[in-house]
């Protein structure tokens, strides 16, 4: 068997749009404890106190609440030339921008989900001076333990219109790996979501379905606490803030990932996750799930939530009939 | 076999004097996250966000690292009564304080180690309001993520000049159980520290040895964090505000608690401490510990700190050898 | 305010009859790690590593998953004698029964929910020898990680007709602290369930709904682990026996307490938990909440499940309609 | 900059000699948790409960505690093949193995530090069935609650003559990342530590100082677990065995990682592990620590251990004066 190459490195920032600006950004900065990098137009960029490039999450004012864009780095200069030819080979058509705010020229193209998204390879990277100068040289800046005190980007969840063709997409053309996929309670052959990463983990790419008219959505995107207790942590410090929990805490079968959702003011859902395995195999096989195997709730006794089906920008869903895809508690 | 009546109900506040107290209030504060409760003369009062009393801190300013008091409740408005018959039955002449801030009226004395202690029954509640008013309705006030946000005045340690007898009147005159004490490596018979408590813990009192002439002296306090965990997040807070650890973080023997000392900026030691287990014997056999089966250090390898010796306020110890009292590790 | 006697010290043991006897008896020495400390009849006497007294689980064989007998253990001698005259002078009509296995003369009584209860103040200790003795000087035994390695017991739950009533009981006639109390979500008035303590925490006794024509129940008793991380590593040890949860793993608003409940062999529910705070205030004011301030489910995001009403032996409800007492997710 | 090509996917085993293999085998399997794979010879082959493939150590019989070998697999088999061009490109005379127990042919060389190395890209997984078949259809296994049930193989740690120059080989010739390196306290040129890595954490290759004129040495190998707790509990675990530890439990300034270290029954010295960050970067700068920046000591309170220095098999230090080359602690 051959190996495909691993052409991205990491998921290294997301572009949120939100109606509520300074709300959002509050709560980025001041609860989830993220550190402002610079500001440009109608955008405030930002990033986790344990991340070394400028940003991980664009803020950008929008008149609803939606991904603007996905960035992933290469693996390389060349890995870079390479994933635009493999795109290009299978008939995507992007185009490259000039070097940006934290980030040399990109590659960008719409996903098959209908996202916009982006490769690039040069960087710039955090040099924190001054009372944010890193007490530890292999650290961009201090540890600020201001609010949930998140250390980095983990992953960014997109719908799609047809997930296992997105997820061999993202295989083939791309060089993820594609982890594992989770198949409708009453049809083991309908993937209801997929996991793609290039990385250690189970995913920084998650896919769900569509549901609605609407493509090119996000579900939510995730940051990283260290530990899984941090997560826990971080739940009290949302919640002391008098800011709802969606769901959780809990485990996620798929990953083995501690994680909540909530949502931001601007609409948005977020994640705060940790834990998760590390896993090494280029030439992993992809497994396949069941929700009674707790794809969802490792521990099998928590319903889905109705709420959660909803992705970003909001939009009706094509039936009434809302699927119970996830559910694996009886 | 009797059991002694319990007396006291837990320790309520330790009065600490600092010759920097701008600094010492900014490491209370914006370091251990405790709040302000008010202030008076040169005193500020402080408590952790957990507390239910209007303070466990009393920040006095003053010539040099002290000790001003230390407050206990006792178990009941009889229990008060009792426990100063019990007192003055041995000897101890005390007298009352009218009302303070913060508590009723207060029986005063000198503890065998010349510290001055009080014990009170009535007490001031905090009830927090405002955007401190609490989310849960059986908490003082909202937790806070400010800085390490320790929860509540744990412990405080004492030196006295016959720890043994010093213990024994603990237990014999005020009700507390003495759960162990540690023997000298070279002496079994010489005890070097020895661990007394109001309740379930192993100790809300430790007492160790004088060493110098002065007398009346603290080697520290200790404020609790609800896990093991919280400790060592709250190494990385000091740490990243550029203040320097003492002693661990690590794990007693004696009580099984997680431990790290530090000293404000005024000079006194603090811990940080989480952990314990749980007894609830009035019956409770003292156990003598030797070093080496981890009294000091659960894990037996670790060497003590020479710089631990040291309590407050300062002194020059009686002999120029100091004897290495507490280690345990080869 | 006058505070009532501390009579207890602590639950001391649960007798669960089981059906299984076999299947349960491996359920709690191998899944939970208790050690077995001796038998007798139909009986097998357990205890977790980190109890001093010769067992806290009594396991007897019987018909049906039912409650034995719950034990306490008095805060001294003589506090033994005051519990009884206390008890006798508000009309209960118990006996007292010879020393038994594990602990002297013992005063039983028919609890207001019906379930017998009984104090004694002598007891056996454990002084493990051989591969079992302490390496540490204060512990009874070694901690061996078999399965979940439970420490202590916790808590009992128990139904009762009157909830308030039961609660009242137990602090006017054997010195609990009642701590809290939750209201039904349509009825401000209706206790559904509450919660009374003889130590720092939120309770080792919790008195819920009766629902039923029989009496004498309990819903479930629990045992501690240290760290709450160690309520997911327990769960975990569980899904890989192939045990299902019931519910959680989850926090609890009242206590604080991280938990999760399984059913053991012979059918009855059992509860681990760890974490909650540490309180010692005598005169604590009890709390009331509703479910929608978390009561039941700290961070307010998960239904409460209906096997979880059932209680043991079972019954059927004297309604059908099973009301939704503690739900505060939306 | 140009990036080089990932040749390695990851460490896959260490075989360990030893003198005592009926002990090392009981410590590996029943302490540490391990499973056994299958035996060949005078070698038992053992994995953890989260490892894929059939083996991670291989416990051979030998006349002193030492290396066997480290094997490491390529990143794919064109991956392969572009190793030993690069390997042999600059020099390195190695040999092809027939495929072995648990993967396919294999390059052995001679790593500068003298160590016999192999790569290999074929490997045999674990598919476990009967009561070890696992609950969640990722996993190669139930996880069993075994003593301190590590989870994997996390990294080796050599000696070797020429430190920087052993990190330049591994990185240029083989494509790890040089994360950083430890500079002597009183030479900031002398590298005394370095670390290399083919995953998103900073090392599973250390490289330390020779110090004797024995070469092919191994310092010790890390098993990891999951959360930083379950290192603390491990330690719990080893300690009620009657294990003495030799260092630790403690955090590493480089890497973030939590650890203890011991001595397995044979003698060589082993780490347990977690924690640790993840970065991603092809192109992350190598990192120089000084010793006072917590390089070894996160926490900067703790001296370093003179038997530390120690490596397998053993030998006399070239000069009768150990450097103290790593500590930090005042």
């Amino acid at each position: 068997m051959s190996v495909p190459e691993r052409l991205l490195s990491q998921l290294a920032h997301v572009e949120l749009l939100t109606p509520r600006p300074d709300e959002s950004l509050w709560f980025f900065t001041e609860v989830l404890g993220l550190e402002e990098s610079g500001r440009e137009g109608q955008s405030v960029f930002l990033r986790g106190w344990g991340e070394t490039f400028h940003h991980s999450l664009q803020l950008t004012e929008g008149p609803e609440p939606a991904l603007g864009h996905v960035g992933w780095r290469s693996a390389g200069p060349e890995a870079l030339e390479r994933a635009v030819e493999s795109l290009e080979a299978v008939g995507y058509r992007g185009g490259w921008t000039e070097a940006a705010i934290g980030h040399g020229p990109a590659y960008r193209f719409t996903a098959p989900g209908g996202q916009v998204e982006e490769i690039f390879w040069e960087v710039e990277r955090v040099k924190a001076t001054g009372e944010l100068a890193p007490l530890f040289p292999h650290r961009p800046q201090r540890f600020r333990p201001r609010g949930a005190a998140v250390r980095q980007l983990d992953h960014v969840t997109l719908t799609t219109g047809d997930i296992l063709a997105d997820a061999a997409f993202r295989r083939d053309v791309l060089g993820f790996r594609f982890t594992g996929w989770t198949a409708a309670p009453d049809d083991p052959e309908l993937c209801v979501f997929a996991q793609c990463t290039t990385n250690e983990q189970a995913h920084d790419l998650g896919l769900g379905p569509e549901m609605t008219e609407r493509t090119g959505r996000v579900h939510h995107f995730a940051y990283w606490l260290d530990q899984r207790t941090d997560v826990l942590r971080a739940a009290d410090v949302l919640l002391d803030y008098g800011i709802e929990l969606e769901y959780g805490p809990g485990q996620h079968g798929m990953g083995e990932i501690t994680y909540f959702y909530v949502r931001e003011p601007g609409g948005a859902r977020v994640e705060l996750n940790s834990g998760g395995y590390r896993n090494y195999e280029p030439d992993l096989k992809t497994v396949k799930w069941q929700p009674v195997q707790g794809s969802n709730d490792w521990y099998r006794t928590m319903g889905f939530k109705d709420s959660m089906y909803e992705a970003f920008p909001p939009a009706e869903p094509k039936s009434s009939v809302k699927p119970d895809l996830f559910n694996a508690a009886k």
